[in-house]
């Protein structure tokens, strides 16, 4: 769809061996500017990509061999951005110095999405180990932050459920066309939200044929959702958000219920949306009464979102899906990678 | 488990070619005192259940043939008790024929779980056609109308959607724990629930590796759900409820919202629900801290309960699994009949 | 279904912390002539069937604490019978002891299936550890060895594909109806079938939406698929067998083909299967227009053989179902109980 | 990863209301070199493809109407190829006037595959309407016919069963280096494989948590399999074939016996892959200890084949996965698309 751009930008991908790595890897092995050139997982240290991932066999760059994840070997192999696709905690021991050699960082964990240290404690339960990192991120949701992410060097990447419960909810929170102290959020993802971890909780036995809450009532993701949604309000706010497990290898939908402010009608919904979303290339508005499945993003990097208004109870009901390892998680990585290196924000999404 | 009975009881299953009517059978052909003498089934007639479903052949009754569904036929048969497992809008068709002519009938439709008929034409988007016995009818929730039920000559048992929402919602509502006009639901379900019915919304492939809402804001069975709570609250209570459509045979998760009342604690709402819930054969309390998992409850006649505190939006979270097909409707409908007919209320469940 | 026994026999569950050991589990909660007095699982051991197993919650014998699997303390629980639910290579520590301690014991592993201990290190790449005990072990195919089953006192259990393969086969095997030299077969199983451990192979993501051979072309279950077989044969017998996973909890479904012996007829064919099946509680003959699908036998004892011709190729095609925990593992192990307890073959099936 | 080309070709796909219709739709609107022109279906006619496929928004082409499918109008759009995606016995209606006027076409479907009229008959059970097609169609299997492809009018694109058997026994059969007489195949379908109709066979909770076989001893696809064998081996063959239904919405599995010639070795087979695929851009040779699996070859147009010699029983087993909407549809008709318009293989796929 592009020409090969002249110069291909060299990237290293940190920590490739989780479901977020291998999305991460197959979209930028079909980014026309692209030049992989570092791929690291102690697990998998000395094998190829096709080997551990034989689906890749037969794509650019498959032969490229997996190495330990070492910062100063990163730095060496000439790599000019670097994403994180870690475990939480563990980021920050390679965008320090990946930072200070010269790289853009895009981290996929949670490690610099809040910008307080407190919060961070409550939510995560130790202290932040770089705190002063945590103030030269940007939070990497292009429909909020477009311009700042074109001159980042440490890009947070947004959660997969933060994603699909801001996007539908920031212009009505901003504009203040609903009371924010009602917002209550139910949210299902498919099991590679939890990671590739041997664990008997997802085995397919133990998610096949099953559905339920979990985390309730205090999620790790409901800090930076309520974070920017403080942001867009001006003042503090607190929601309630329930996670659901559902059998599905990809996607998340999310339902949410707010009030109605007085006097706002459908039609003001309506117009937010489309002024503020008229013009994005991964936001896709279904309307008054289309829907949100995750049939219709899956393996895309859109987001679906559909409303209604119930004049029974005066709520509006936000509805959205989007894949939780694209639009979630890598795709929207890479949307800010094309920010940050002056491509058009779709190349390869 | 149980003796066989002296004396048993000839059954009629009228309908028996959609999933509740299979399942029904199902539970039947175990029940020590049940004869079955009659199953219909327009589409069926002639076929015997074996043949009908495989699944069935070995089982006691297989060889029985189905018929037309006749009202005549079916007295013809010497049936005691009718189950009714028909499509919304026909159930009177059979019901007053059937009660006249001495039998007990089980409604599993939408038919005469109403007792306004506004209402029914509200959402129903039609005149009753028989609000006659909309009055003599008794909603077959055996943990609110025990006694009701025992007497009962028409039983209207509840949809699959209202047993999940009723159950963890009716103690905190009459107890007036929580203020009801706060009240949001988001449920989950199997795709039985949607039927047996040629429909290209429902191929494997239009459901597999997909979830969406649907019937937002107003579903039909939020009209018994209001009915059911507006009786316990003893005041017109009107809530928000969204269903969803996920890819697993059986099964509903409900997670519900809703502020608690000034000074209710954790251990209020605790203890309403082991003074309630305490003694009852199928609802399994899983506490403060549990969880509630379709897996626990499919193929059985459990619902189980959850519930959360979230101090920092003054919310309780209420969590609850059931299986659509048994609690949710054929299970719970013999749970009526065995109250009906004196026998001990697990029995075949 | 069954009036409760007299005598209640004491079992004891060895070994209760996979899919087998929960089936069976389930199907002994519901034996009315079983106290369940022992459950062991390292694991576990200390809490509760209903904790470890939410599912379980409210039945019978739910309270029963699991204990570490020690033998001596098994025999002191006064069990009668012990069914070990091991991993394939531990069994023996434990039906010795128990034997000799006067229990019965009905195994659900490899480890007593074969008579060869030469066969046995072929294929499981280590010297037998009790070949005393492999001659005293009778084979608990019920269809086969009934009467020795009867007054046996250490069952062999068979495995799960080996059900879905003999029982087909025999018969032609036996009367020679077939060239049992060109026998190929080829199963796909559920993922129950590589059993609960955390392995990443087995997660939802891995499974879902996938499909594969293994195992190919020595799998560990030919060895005794070829012993009986060959029994049947009188002469040697070895064959193709090829495994499958397929993204269903449970079930396996076996197609076979094989040359028919010359002068061998369709009719021939559908008459061994009518003599030898015809009066077997748990084999459904679905004769030669019939399928054998795994939704007419989940969660039953059954299963479903179907035969065709194919007179280009003058072959025959095998096709049966079986639920691979229930026909494949516990129900039949529990079938051989009942046949050692003089109860009637069904009870609890 | 290609420049946009100079000169679009305008492209028609008719009947493009199926899974094979959309997945080529999905494909051709990111193809360089495509101008779509014209979609059809009569069920659709006057939506646009996003209004049809949601999934499909904000995708180029997105909202071209389709129209009614009648091919005087098909012509007038002035595309230059046209895809027809029809179900068996209709493409005839279509194939002959597009050739005529002046349309190159590739047809999905069954009706141009055979060579033989009479073969056609005894498995389709009606009469060829167009035998002078049959003539001059090629058998787009470019592993097979890359040259012939390049040069022809109509394209009779393989079936997805047959791809996943001819591609690993082609080799094997034309070096003779198996008993053609032996070959016994067993194949896993997703349900897509069934096509997008509203059929109760193919719900989600008929599908879900069940497997068969199905269309013993006789599938239609062995026709054209047993054709393209004899071709291969310069004289008859048949063989045998069962399909088997898998709940996955995509992919084939196919696993295949035959015993191996006199003398023949595992590194004879090995040598005949590697000399006949080794250069293929869309044949992964797994080898002698790799697998074939369906998630590694979901959404993309490769096939994987992998093999085994089993020296027990003298025979090979030979495994390969496919996704039967792609290399098993409409990925290899765009493969042949591309080599008639002579554009490398792989664009857009």
């Amino acid at each position: 769809m592009f020409a090969p751009l002249m110069n291909l930008v060299p990237v290293a991908v940190v920590g490739a061996s989780g479901y977020s790595g291998q999305e991460l890897i197959r979209i930028l092995m079909r980014h026309p500017g692209v030049e992989l050139v570092c791929v690291t997982s102690r697990q998998f240290a000395g094998q190829t990509i096709a080997e551990v991932y034989p689906r890749f066999q037969g794509h650019k760059f498959c032969n490229l061999q997996f190495t330990a994840s070492d910062p100063a070997a990163i730095i060496a192999t000439g790599a000019k951005v670097a994403f994180l696709a870690l475990p939480h905690g563990l980021a920050h021991e390679y965008a320090k110095p990946l930072l200070e050699g010269g790289l853009r960082v895009i981290d996929l964990s949670a490690d610099f999405r809040l910008k307080d240290t407190e919060v961070y404690k409550e939510f995560y339960k130790e202290e932040h180990p770089a705190p002063e990192l945590m103030a030269q991120s940007v939070y990497g949701l292009p429909e909020v932050y477009r311009d700042q992410i074109r001159s980042a060097n440490l890009i947070a990447s947004p959660g997969c459920y933060p994603t699909s419960i801001l996007l539908p909810l920031l212009p009505l929170v901003r504009q203040k066309l609903i009371d924010h102290r009602t917002i209550a959020v139910s949210s299902m993802s498919g099991v590679s939200g939890a990671g590739r971890k041997a664990d008997i909780d997802y085995l397919f036995c133990e998610c096949n044929e099953s559905a339920r809450a979990y985390g309730v009532p205090k999620h790790r993701h409901l800090s930076e959702v309520e974070q920017e949604l403080t942001t867009a309000a001006g003042e503090p706010v607190v929601i309630s958000f329930t996670p659901h497990l559902i059998p599905v290898n990809r996607g998340i939908v999310t339902t949410t219920y707010a009030q109605l402010a007085p006097g706002v009608s459908l039609a003001d919904i309506t117009k937010a949306f489309t002024e503020e979303y008229g013009q994005e290339p991964f936001v896709r508005l279904q309307g008054e009464k289309g829907s949100a499945d995750i049939k219709n993003v899956a393996h895309t990097n859109f987001i679906d979102i559909a409303w209604r208004h119930d004049p029974r109870t005066g709520r509006v009901v936000l509805l959205s899906a989007e894949d939780n390892l694209v639009k979630g998680a890598s795709g929207q990585a890479v949307q800010s990678f094309n920010l940050m290196c002056g491509w058009p924000e779709p190349v390869s999404l």
